[in-house]
């Protein structure tokens, strides 16, 4: 079979060791001759990979002490209406930042639990360049109970790379597709949530890391699988969790950690963005809409400007191996998600193939 | 090593031909050199796995036209809150009907999104033997938008066999431990809610039956993931759907299709069940505790009476291949869940330790 690169934005590539001990192991593990998805979570088996799997997740993102981590269900889009539910206070209010459809959607889901303010803070000019035109809230953010950006906006590949500056205000980030892809300063953030299916595991699994500070301060009708408190109070364990997810995340923390940890995978990523973006910034043929400080490391856009070419590529792509580079129905052309599971190879093999379309049909 | 024999009540045993094919298929799923969980849920592949699997399950469990099935995440107790935010209407007001430790749980949930009555319709009597004691509310069932109850408690092993009488009235059932056992009448219901880990797959992901006309009345401060109407209209997939979870549900109910339908497995949990308490009646070292016409055909809960034995049963038990029969911590005692995949063979082998273990410490 032709060795396949799958560029997904999410479910997205897990790395194949981490697949391979999986499939190893599906019916047997930890010599207890049933599958992980058939024990009790609150056996001692299971406890004991919940509590290293939030050990090694945050030595490897290194997560401060006063921060704690949850493993929860719903996705990021559950998370968008737990955050007001949990943070929602005294201001009354929150401020939304908007850079593209995420943060645009997790806006409009707050608005049915509390009053926003939502700004744009995205702008597209004549060439039609896409670039993040403000980082500087510290004027308004104490007004709003909290701060919410997210950090990778997927569909067109813009990345916030740097952290906005909300004074002493509370930031929320959702970084579903670039949390692990790079170490950041968690001690800037309040509360920071991410789905797995990109950098962490398969679908089905939400990571919540938040500040101690803000724990208990959900409204009576918050749904206690969201409500952060009883969460931490339960170990992410008032309801049976995901356990096969969860357990999927402690293999890719593990992974993570024999691979070098955060700055080898961070050198990587930057290589595999790096060797994409130069080719396009080479290329007559091929164009990225997004300005430079926003280009992501983890999403990378690209088009011919013609959608018969675009389907031609895409259908030419997916027969050489090179999957699910169709860019996002919102903005056309192609997409190439390289995750941290992505390897080099793959990227390498993309850019070989993207040459070789260009110069058959230029 | 010795042949696995495991009792939990959930997460529990999967069908072994399942967990094989998932084990097999785990790095290259249809021939697409990738695993299942890594393809986007957008795509051909997924999308025909979806519509496959919920055809599988209506045809199975002989669903109504005009009910939808929404595959969701949250477990059960993420139904708990979700049931109030999109039923509660005109009347105001739920009923709860309480059977044991998780009809009380919904309801304690419930309080938080609605008013609620509440009553106790199960009964200890003076040697300690829990029956239910009344299934009519038809003569108070319509002051509610529903009445809600749960057909199985897996702590003592209570189930309903009756569906309740609720004369007009919408009725709601937690079937999260028995879904899937026997065939019901799903005509008498409003909706239907299971957490998969018993009888469905693998903990993570949550299965909603729906009456049409039941559908779109949530209040606006509902969450859209658990939005009945946002999921009916986007085929549960508003969001990331728990992809792994969904496809191991798939397996699933093609191999209860392939084991001749819902027909052979009523039969097969009727001789497990019938095995098992026929030898508790005839011992006079083990006791159950639930009246004749309430013992679960799902869970059945057995104690020497004397925790010192029962703690010595488990250990030794376990040390022979026959996992997690601790009872639950509310009750103690012992606990053998026997869900679909559990085989005869194993209830077999339950009963000859139990008689061994009997012999040796009458």
């Amino acid at each position: 079979m032709t060795q396949v690169y799958n560029f997904s934005a999410g479910p997205a590539m897990m790395p194949k060791a981490v697949l391979e001990q999986a499939q190893q192991e599906l019916l047997n593990w930890q010599n207890q001759g049933t599958s992980v998805m058939e024990v009790s979570h609150r056996g001692k088996f299971f406890m004991e990979l919940a509590t290293q799997s939030e050990q090694d997740f945050r030595e490897v993102y290194n997560i401060p002490q006063n921060y704690k981590i949850l493993f929860l269900q719903g996705g990021a889009r559950g998370q968008f209406a737990a955050v007001p539910m949990n943070l929602i206070g005294a201001k009354g209010k929150a401020l939304y930042l908007n850079s593209g459809h995420w943060s645009g959607m997790a806006a409009k889901e707050a608005r049915n639990f509390c009053e926003i303010d939502e700004i744009n803070i995205f702008e597209k000019d004549q060439n039609g360049v896409i670039a993040v035109t403000r980082t500087d809230f510290s004027d308004i953010a104490e007004q709003y109970d909290y701060v919410h950006y997210c950090t990778n906006e997927t569909i067109t590949g813009v990345q916030i790379k740097q952290i906005p500056n909300v004074g002493n205000a509370v930031l929320v980030a959702d970084m579903s597709s670039d949390i692990l892809s790079t170490q950041i300063d968690i001690s800037k953030f309040g509360l920071i949530y991410a789905g797995a299916q990109k950098n962490l595991g398969p679908a089905g699994i939400t990571i919540v890391i938040v500040r101690e500070d803000l724990i208990g301060k959900a409204r009576t009708a918050t749904p206690s699988i969201w409500n952060y408190e009883t969460q931490v109070n339960t170990d992410s364990m008032i309801n049976t969790p995901p356990t096969f997810a969860w357990y999927l995340c402690s293999l890719v923390f593990k992974h993570l950690i024999k691979e070098g940890g955060l700055g080898a995978v961070e050198k990587r990523n930057a290589v595999k963005a790096a060797l994409l973006y130069n080719y396009l910034n080479n290329s007559s043929f091929y164009r990225n809409y997004i300005a430079e400080a926003n280009r992501s490391v983890m999403n990378v856009t690209f088009s011919t400007d013609n959608d018969e070419l675009n389907a031609k590529f895409v259908a030419e792509a997916t027969a050489c191996g090179l999957h699910t580079l169709k860019g996002h129905k919102v903005l056309g052309g192609m997409r190439a998600s390289i995750y941290n599971a992505m390897p080099i190879e793959g990227v390498e093999a993309l850019i070989q193939f993207m040459d070789k379309f260009a110069k058959e049909n230029a």
